[in-house]
Order: C-alpha cells, then structure tokens, then sequence
C-alpha cells in the first residue's frame, strides 16, 4: 500500500475538498514519541490506529523503531509523498518540517505546535499559510488539538475521542474534549472533530461547511469565540440548515470578562451578543451557553423521532401543529437566583411543544412541570379520555392529571412506568414524554429487579420507536443500571438532573421551531445615496416608505405655491442643519400662508439655510410612533432595528432587530416581541394599529439599508403608525465613512 | 436498658421539643417485615441500627424472630413504653395502633401509611390527629417516608441516606431522597430528615425551627409546595437567619402545570410565586428551583470559608466589601435558550463579589467567565501586581488576566495549578477562585501524576484554607480520581459542569448578601377604618403621607369659603361614588369662585353627592407619577407595591413588591428596581426627585396597610414625586369582606 505522488495530487482536486485533511491517503507524523505525556505519541498511536486504511509515517530524527513501527529521521526521507503531514515541534522548526512535507508532495498539514518562528510571531503563522496556499495545499492551524474522524478511522489528537454522530468544530481544544467526554458520558460521540486553532487557513466557516455534506454526522456542534466574517457563517448554517442537520453553537454570553479573555486568547473581535443570537437564530442554528447545555441537546437531537427524516419534508416529533416558527431572538434575561418561569404553560393553544411528565413523587412531577414551563414548554392538561385510560392502569390514588404522579404504582408493579408512558405517547395529549423519578434506579436498591427493570427500559424505547415521539428519561440512579444502559443503547436521552432533561427539551424544540422558519432572502447592492434629508427620504420612499406630500423650495413664493398645492397645515424644515430642531429649523402646525411665510422669514433668519421643506402636517387619531432604523454591523452587514418613540426604546432597552433584508413575516414578528406590543393591537379597547402596513415600513428601510451599504445608519423616527397605515414623518441617514458626496448629515428626530 | 413510662412522659416536656421524634427514649416499628421490598424492612432495618442507643420494639402479628430481633405481636404486649411508634400498615389499622400507641405510652407517631380509615380520608386524618395531640403526643404524617437524625442513630427511612451536614425538610418523599442522594455524590449528606407528609401536627414551619438549634446542621434544606401560613414560616426562616444558618427553599417556578401538580399532590395552596420570592428573600433564604441546584448550593455554603463562623459577627469570604444587602427581590425572567447575561462585571465597582478564573484552556475561560456573569458575579480584571506575580510562574503564552489561561501550564508542572491558585487566594483580587478544566483528571490520562495530582490536591485545599477563601473546581473528569477524592473530602466544591459551579457560587453569595440585610420589623394593628375617601385619606395622613390642603363640604358657602381659604385654583370631586370620574365627579383646575360654583353646581346635578372635597390643584415641575399601595395576601399578609403612573405598571408589569412594614432602606430599593428608575434619578439631564421622600411615602402607606387589615387595598394613585419631595393627590381604599360600616368604596383613580 503505497500512494505515489501523482495519486496525492490528483486527490485535491475532487470529491470532498477536504479530502486531505480528513481522509488522507497517508499521514506523517512529525515529532512521533515513546512518551505518553507527548502531544508526539498521542498523534502517533493515533495515526498507527489508522494504519489498515493508509500508510503511516513516522517521524523522529532519531530514526529507529517507535510505538512498533519504524521512524523516519526526517520528512525528504520518505518513500511516498504523506498527503496529510501532522507537526508538532518546537516552534522555531515548524516552517522548516513544512518546506520538507511541501517537497515531498504534501496537500495539506495539521499544525498542533503553539506558535511558528523563532521568536514565535502572528507574522511567521501568516506567512506559513501563505507558503501552504500557494503551494496549493491547506493547513489547519497552528495552535490546533488536530483532527478525528472516525468513519474514516483518522484520530490525529490527544486522548481518544468516542464515536458518534456528532460532528464538532472548536475554537478551543480542550473544550472540544470536555465536549466530547459528555457526549461519551451519555452514550454518544463523535462523527468528526475540527480544532481549528489559530485559523491561518481553514477557518470555522470552512470547517463548518464540510460537515454539512459529511453522512456519519448528524448534529453539528461548535465552540467559536469570533465572528469576524459573519455573513459566511451564516451561509455555512443556513447550508447546515437546508441539509436538515441542527447546528448547536457554543459561543459565551455577554460579559466584560469573557470579552477580554476571548481577545487574549485568539484576538477575536467580538460582535454585540445581540446581533449574534438574531444572526444565528435567523440561520436556525441554537446558540447555547455551556459545553453540557450543548451536550445534553445533542443527545436530545438524536433521539428516534427528533429530527426529521433525512431528504423529507416530514418535520420532527417536536414541531408541534400551529407552532409559528420563531426567527425572533428573544435575547434572554437571566436574573441571578429566582425564576420566574414565563407563562409557557398558557403558551399551549398558541402551539408550542406539549410534553407529559410522569413522575413516581408528586414533588419530582411539580418540579419538573416547573422546570419545563421555564424552559418554554407546554404542559397541558390531559384530555378526559387519557385521564381515564390512565385511571384504569394506575391506583386510585395516583394523580392522572399532567403531571401524572405514580404514586407507587412503579413499586407496586415496575410495568406501570411502560403502560403509562404507552398511553401517552400513543395519545393525542403529547409530542413527548419527560419520565421523572426513580425509575433507572430499581436494580440498585432492588437487585432482583433488575431483569424487570431492563424490560422496561427495553418498553419504553419500543414505545418511543413505535410512537415516533421521544421519551426522555430523568433518573435519580447514581450508577449506570442495567435499565439505563439499554435506554441509552435505544438512544433513549437520559438525564441525572431534572433541569438537563427539560432545558435539552426546550432547545430541541427550539430548533424545530427556527429550522422550519423561512430562510431571509440574500441582499444585492446597486445605486449610491447621499446623506442629505431630501435623497435619504426619496430613497426610502423608492422602497415603498409612504411620506408626506413635501417640497423642497429655496424663498418665499415657491414655499406659498406649494403649501397650496399640499393644503395647509404645513410643516416647515430648514435644510442642510446637522440639528435642525435646536437650531430652530423646524415649525409644526402653520395654519395659513401668513403663518409659513412668517416662519420661513425668521428660520433663514435664524439658521441660514438656502433651501426649505414644506410638508404636509399630519394628523393620525389612534397611532402609535415608531422608531424604524438599519445599522451595518462590522460582522454582519445590515442589521434591522425597531421600537417605540419617547423614551421606552432607550430607557427599558425595548427594541427588536433582525438581519436586513427583511421577509414581511419576520417584520411582524420583530414588532411582535416588543415588550410594549400591546399598544399596537388594541391596548385596554383602543382601535388596533395596521400591523402589516408598519411591517412593510419596516421591511422597506431593512431592505433600503441592505441594498445600499454606503448608509452606516438609516433611521426613520417617527413612524406614525395607525389603524389606516404607516408613514414616516421624517428620515436621517448617516453616510459611512469614506463615502463621497456628502451634502450634510441631519438630524431629524423631531418633526 | 429499659425506659419507664415516667421518663419517657418527663422527656416531652423538657430540653427539644420534637426530642421523642429525633431522639426517641425507646421505637416500636409496626408492621416490622423481612421483605426488602416492604417500607416495614426498611424501618426495621433502620431501628435495628441505632439498637445501641435505644430499645427498638419490632411489632408483627406474627410475632417471632425478625430480622435477628425479636418481634412482638402487638404494641399492647411490649414490655415497655415506645416513645416513638412508626407506622406502616394498611389504612384502616392507622387508627387502631394508635390508639394502642397511645395506651402504651408513645409520645409520637410517625405514619408512614398514605392514608388512614377504611375507606381514607382526610378527616379521618384529622380525627387522628386530634387524638393524638389530645393525649399531648405529636403525629408526623401521615403518608410521609419517616425521619433521620444521624446524630441520634435514628434512620427510619426507605433506603440509607448518607451522613452530613444538611438538615432537609420535605414535602415530597422521593425529592428528599434525590436531594440525599446529589449530596452523598458530592461528598455531603444529611444530618437530619423530616419528611413532612400530609402535615396533620407537625408542619413545615416547626420541623424547620426544629434545625435551627440543631448543631449538627449548619445549613438547612426544604421542599415546600405550600406557604399556606406564609408568616409563621418566615418566622422560622428568620430564626434561621439569626442563627447563621442558610435556608434553601425548593419551590417549584410559576406554571399552571405546577400549580395543577402542587393541588393534586397535597392540596396545596400556591400564593403568587412573586410574594413567595419576595417573602423567602426578606427572611434571608434562598429558592431554588431543582433539587441539583440545592445539592450543588449547599455543597458551596458549606465549603471552608463561606459561612461565617458560629457565634460571631464576621461574614463570610464572599460578603465583598460594600455589598448592599439586597433584600430586593428581582423576580428572575427566564426566556428559553438565549441567556444574555446581565452587566455584572460592570457590578464590580458597585462591590458584587468576585471571582478569579483558572482555566487551562482558554474557551473554558471564556465561558466560565460568561457563566459567572449570568450568575451575578463578578470578574475582574486583575490588578498589575498580581498579574506580575503571575508572569513570574507561568510561560509567556499564558493569559495573565482574569479569566487566568494556564495555556497548557499545567501539563509542563501540574504544580502550577496550586502556585497560581494561591497567589489569586492570597492576593486582593477576588474572594473566591475558579478552577476549571482539566485538573482532577490526569491520573486518568496518565495515571503516573496521580499522586502528584492529589498532592496538588492537597495545596489546593490548604489554599483555600488558609486563606479563609473558597477554591472551587469544575473539572472534566469522567471517574472519581485520588486528587477529587481529596478536594471533597477536604470540603473543596466539585462540579462536573461549569454551569453548577457557577451557579452554586452565584447562589452562595447571594445568601450572604441576603442575610446580611437589615431584618423587616414585625408588624402591630391596632385601630379601625372604613372605605370613604375622606377617613383613607386622614388614615394615611396619620402615618405622614402628605396631602394637599383639602376641605369636606355640603353647600356653594362652605366650598367658596374653603377654597378662599385654599387658594385658588382648586379641585373639587364629588363623594361617595364608586367612579366619580366616569360619573363627572371630578373638576381639575377650578381659577375663581364663579368657576368652582358652576361645577358644584353642575356636579351636583349630575351625581346626587352631598358631600364634596375642595382641594388645592398642585403642580409640580419635574415630578414623577408614581402608584403605591398595599394589598393583603392571604399567606403572606399586607404586602406593599410601588411602579409608575400611567400604563407601564401594567403593560409592562414594572412594579416592585415587599411585605410590610417597610423599612426606608427597603422602600428605596423597592423604588430603585424598577426598571425605570432611571427616571428618578435624573434621566437626560433632569432633576433627580427626593428618593428619600418618595420612599418615606411607601414606608407610610404599608405601615398603615400593616397595621389596618380592616383594608384588603389601599391604594394611592398617583403620589407625585418631585425634586422637593413626594405628595399624594388621591387615596382609594377597599374594606375587607365582613368589615363593617363601609360608607363607599370610591374609585379615585384619577385626581
């Protein structure tokens, strides 16, 4: 088995464009070792793992044998090109073992070594992958844990990983092996692992990527601190998504601390955590906070019925009927300590996921409805005809409400977990169930019971199978019985803490919700604007933005033609003012001609502006203002922004945004989940605003900003929106820097 | 060792009240049994193991041999008395063993049997009950799982439950033994366990004030699902707190399901989960929602360093210098998934207590930084002198700001874990550290450093002692090395996932915020009101709210005269209507005589009121609307509510709740927590309003709510808080049904 040069490089150029990293026709290690506290045994006993597959070379400049295999003193000594060449050296070595691994026919290299160049420096790391990439082949890192992946029986990093169908992708390799240790707890794996390291090279977007078209991964999980080139991220989700594969994304929350660490620790530049949840939320990927949050959903994922079926339109178990998929970030609040959980119970009607809880103590039932209610999901009440089945299987004293509470039924007769949870997952009540308690748990304390025990636990996966709905299972057990052992084999999620089991509820259900949600559609850019209050409004109302009938007059007779031809009241505003109001730029309400010319005498009077607005003054009973407005985000592009006038957008931090452009469905939601949404539909018998008409206000000036990237801010304060429609009462557009042709900024946030 | 019916009568009435249920002379088991999977097993098997210290009476029809023990046939044939009697027979014996119980001698029953009569019943609960305590013996249960105090050699339980240093009381059987059962995982138990059952005599309230003198408990935990005698139970939680021990209440959040559960279980009745929070706060205790996050608090409480030590003023390590006791409850919001951390960091200045992070990765830093935020803690930057001292151990790839990155340190000298640790302890950075990652797990990898590892082990313990400082740790390993084994046996925290590390932490400095706080005064009430207007004004003027000058007048004379004597302009409203708004009983703005006559006049026709109020008109610059007022819960008593005028309080339901009576610094928290307390204290440049005034009004409206149950509500709205102080426009309250002599209840909302 060996590979000739010419087979190397016709390899990178077909199929998987990663084929080099991932299924290398050979591999050499360079920096093999005897010792196991060296990253140099662990890359070599895990290459030699793989050695059926391809030819493994070693290398140690000491030659000789190693781990049972012979070294090779150095990468020119080989007898085959080594397609993929892993370094881990000192750093002062590292471009040296690369021009070696270049010339002997190298496609691609895993650099585990910290750092590259004697002193170590960004500078060298650059010019390393610079040499790489012009040599046609790819480099992953430096500063990287390596790579596994086990259906190609590759395993290039420290320790061993479990297999699985859990791809990964980290920015960090120890939380990559936290990650995967969890996953292994819970009897799953890994399919792939990417530790992406410094990201000369291949980066997250990339590596991402590749696990979207990988078959053995089924659920994509990655740890990734920076969001630098957002946008190709979110094609990477949005791909993940497509391939109906779920994406659970590690990243912090906000904090100062983790800010400065995540900056020392790779340079990341951190986008405002808002942007990123509404970002990745809109891809329908999960953002979740902790190594375990992220494997407990993984497990959750996996279990039978969860995800939909593979190239079919039939959603998962969890996509409950009428669920309105989300897109809305609801950037959460936690409050240290004391959990209000929200009214996700009365949630129910409105669609969202309904779980049973059967719990064998009332208060693990309490608890646990608690716990699941907190993380957003419905716990109905459960239909007389399911009451009463239940009430023909369990003693009387047992509650047959939701929760359902055992009471002793299982010790009664260890069969009642199966006949319950049958019975609900059979049922119309439920698109799970969550069994709470000691079930799990009999073998130990009751060792005769442990075949029983088993056989149900064999039960209650056939259950869920047959049902095509999860049960997830919360136990109380402190060893691994021989109940548990099979729950988990079936892929029956199995949880030691109440609040693992329903948070990995919660978020499984989430992502059914978000993968379902219509995709935005992608932005083009053509014309150019420029800040001035007069372009600025002709571009938004070029989108659709309604206005006030205006004209733009330079003295007094033009100002009188055209206040008759709009009707009076008028509104008068003097141009080219960076704060017109304060400067007196701006009266409201003139009511005749004698009234505007008089104004209009004293403004120029008063501001020295050449040039005039004359608008019509409008009056809307039963509306509501608006703040309307795009930014661009460093990381990613047009981010669409709305909210009340006065004080509340500010003072109570009451705003929605949301990646522009804008489908019409996810404008209505953003104006939704505004706190005070209330006054838009009817607040205490008051008429309801046009919710459409301020939707499409918005999604106008989302997709102005997006189409016109020479804008850094857009924003439309007020728009008066009201039960007949939506118009805005002024415009103000902020050129980004660099952008030509200024004629003024203004400041228009009063009319 | 016999015990005489003369001592056992003596014991109840000296030294423990509960001493014949902890601490029993003598035990009869009833319904003792061989079969393991019997309750009467169980209580045998338990009895039998404390034999050395007491005569146990095994009581079985059959009489014989049990379990090594002799058995008697009935509790009339003992040759004793039995202090304590445990049963556990079929309901309708319940009452007849009782009975013989109480012919014996016994002084306390406990009922493990779920109910009792044939068929059950809960009056025949009661009846039983009655008898019990009519012979001047006490009943725990029935339907409870028994009690444990380890110190006694008592275990009359289902199952062992290890020994430690938590005394739990529990409402749900299985709970308590889950809650045993995380902590005997953590390396803790219980010292004490009272599993209250359907509380028939003994209930929540003195079970717990049973902990409060019990040295061996140092922090006491409870299942609750009802506050049915919400004061008496904070009676108990404040002894508690006087005694320096931490209570963590377990109490399921707010949903319907929960609520649904909690009735069916144990008819239970649930106040509004935002009075509980409150009321559980104001006592110094903690809720929480899982019986993991209880487990994972008390481990942290009880870690060297944390608690203060017993009898002495000084509060533990993580009491940061200038915390404010909180005392404020801030209702957490829990929105599923996307947890954007609040601004704790920036909390530092303002004194929360800090954390310094140790990671050996640096994504493991990012996130338990982030994780410690969400948790209110926080993380500060460390000062140059001690990230120098950090320099000087660490390799230059190191991170040497908080979160500390070992960057593979720990790897090079495992002692770097135990040399950085202690320069944070030591230094005057942060009150406790965070150790997270790989640490706890190298003898796994390389089971060569396993002595070495437990010797760092070791350091840290000593560490952390030393210092009087906790060290927790979250490690990623999967068993339980020889270095875990000795951090938990030397009391250090270990978490196997961050987020419980954090949590735990968060949760323990909360307490000892909360239990510093400035304990509620009790409150009297003395004299009686009625609904009118005019007496709820004059009551609330008693106790210092200040109102505008205002005269109660019949006729045109009386008014003109009273309001010369006023000034000009004056209100006047119309009396003795249940909306005198509506009904045009209100006149804003009266200039002169002509002007207020024609509204009386006017007034009259349209109301029929006899009786009107002259008032001054008030204007304020630069005042705030506020609502204050009380209302009575029927757990918890008066419990008074502050928010904003207008629609806010109830749009967006910004209001703040407290039990009265108030203390001023209670008050200006309330006032504080809103979230548009910004607007108090000078928003945009304006002038703060008097605080102090403003919080002096809310003392005096819940005082008058605390001493006049008489009133269901008092409400004034709106008291006008401006820069020179605070003033009330209208006062509204509603008698409590069955109070006698309500002239009107008037609805005076709007002045």
């Amino acid at each position: 088995m060996t590979v000739t040069h010419e087979q190397t490089a016709a390899r990178g150029t077909t199929g998987e464009p990663l084929a080099a990293l991932f299924d290398p026709l050979s591999v050499a290690v360079v920096g093999a070792s005897e010792n196991p506290r060296k990253w140099g045994y662990w890359l070599a006993h895990g290459a030699l793992a793989g050695a059926a597959r391809r030819p493994v070379y070693l290398v140690n400049r000491r030659g000789g044998d190693l781990l049972g295999s012979r070294a090779w003193p150095s990468l020119g000594d080989l007898p085959d090109a080594p397609e993929l060449v892993v370094v881990s050296t000192p750093p002062g070595e590292v471009r040296r073992e690369v021009e070696r691994g270049l010339a002997a026919g190298a496609r691609c290299f895993v650099v585990i070594t910290a750092g590259v160049g004697e002193p170590a420096s960004p500078r060298a790391e650059l010019e390393l992958a610079e040499l790489i990439r012009s040599a046609g082949a790819r480099l992953l890192g430096p500063n990287c844990m390596g790579v596994v992946d086990h259906a190609a029986a590759l395993e290039l990093c420290w320790g061993a990983v479990s297999a699985g169908q859990v791809g990964l992708v980290s920015q960090s390799g120890n939380l990559g092996l936290e990650i995967a240790r969890l996953l292994g707890r819970a009897g799953q794996g890994l399919s792939r692992l990417v530790s992406l390291g410094n990201q000369r090279d291949i980066d997250a977007a990339e590596a991402l990527t590749s696990l979207v078209e990988h078959e053995p991964t089924r659920v994509i999980a990655a740890y990734i601190e920076d969001f630098r080139d957002g946008r190709r991220l979110m094609a990477a989700l949005a791909a993940a998504r497509a391939a109906g594969k779920p994406v659970l994304l590690l990243a912090p929350g906000r904090s100062a601390a983790a800010e400065r660490a995540a900056r020392s620790h790779t340079g990341a530049l951190v986008s405002p955590l808002e942007i990123v949840d509404t970002a990745v939320a809109e891809a329908g990927a999960l953002r979740l906070n902790t190594a375990g949050e992220l494997a407990d959903t993984a497990v959750m994922l996996l279990a039978p019925g969860v995800l939909p079926a593979p190239g079919t339109a039939v959603p998962g178990a969890l996509a409950a009927p009428g669920v309105t998929a989300p897109g809305v970030t609801v950037p959460g609040v936690t409050v240290p300590g004391m959990h209000a959980a929200p009214e996700a119970d009365e949630a129910c009607g409105r669609g969202g996921c309904r779980v049973a809880v059967v719990a064998d103590g009332g208060g693990q039932g309490v608890l646990a409805s608690g716990s699941l209610a907190a993380a957003g999901l419905s716990v109905p009440a459960l239909r007389d005809a399911t009451a009463a089945r239940l009430r023909g299987i369990l003693p009387a004293a047992a509650g047959v409400t939701n929760p359902v509470d055992l009471a002793g039924a299982g010790e009664a007769d260890i069969n009642s977990y199966a006949s319950v949870v049958s019975t609900l997952l059979t049922g119309p009540d439920a698109d799970a169930v969550l069994l709470s308690g000691y079930f799990g748990d009999y073998a130990d304390s009751s060792p005769e019971l442990a075949e029983a025990e088993a056989a149900v636990a064999s039960r209650l996966a056939d259950a869920a199978a047959d049902a095509g709905r999860p049960v997830v299972v919360h136990s109380m057990a402190t060893t691994e019985t021989p109940a548990l052992r099979v729950l988990r084999s079936r892929g029956v999620p199995v949880f030691d803490r109440i609040e693992h089991a329903t948070a990995a509820i919660g978020n499984a259900a989430r992502w059914t919700a978000l993968s379902s949600a219509e995709p935005p559609r992608s932005a083009v850019a053509p014309p150019t604007g420029d800040g001035s209050y007069q372009r600025t409004r002709e571009l938004l109302a070029g989108y659709g933005l309604s206005f006030p009938a205006a004209a733009f007059v330079a003295d007094a007779d033009a100002a009188a033609a055209a206040a008759a031809g709009i009707g009076y009241p008028v509104v008068l505003k003097a141009m080219g003012l960076a704060h017109k109001t304060e400067a007196g730029g701006v009266a409201l309400n003139l009511g005749d001609e004698r009234a505007l010319l008089a104004a209009l005498d004293g403004m120029r009077r008063r501001t020295g502006s050449a040039v005039f607005a004359v608008e019509a003054m409008l009056r809307r009973p039963g509306s509501v203002e608006l703040i309307m407005g795009i930014r661009q985000d460093a990381s990613f592009g047009p981010v669409a922004m709305a909210g009340f006038g006065g004080i509340t957008a500010e003072l109570l931090a009451d705003t929605a945004i949301g990646l522009a452009p804008l489908t019409l469905e996810r404008a209505r939601q953003m104006l939704r989940s505004l706190r005070q949404a209330p006054l838009l539909t009817g607040w205490r018998g008051a008429e309801a605003i046009d919710l459409d008409a301020a939707a499409a206000a918005l999604v106008a000036i989302a997709r102005a900003g997006a189409e016109h990237p020479e804008y850094s801010e857009l924003e439309v304060n007020p728009v008066l929106a009201h039960p007949g429609g939506a118009i805005a009462l002024d415009a103000h557009g902020v050129l980004a820097e660099g952008t030509a042709d200024i004629e003024s900024t203004e400041e228009d946030h009063d009319a």
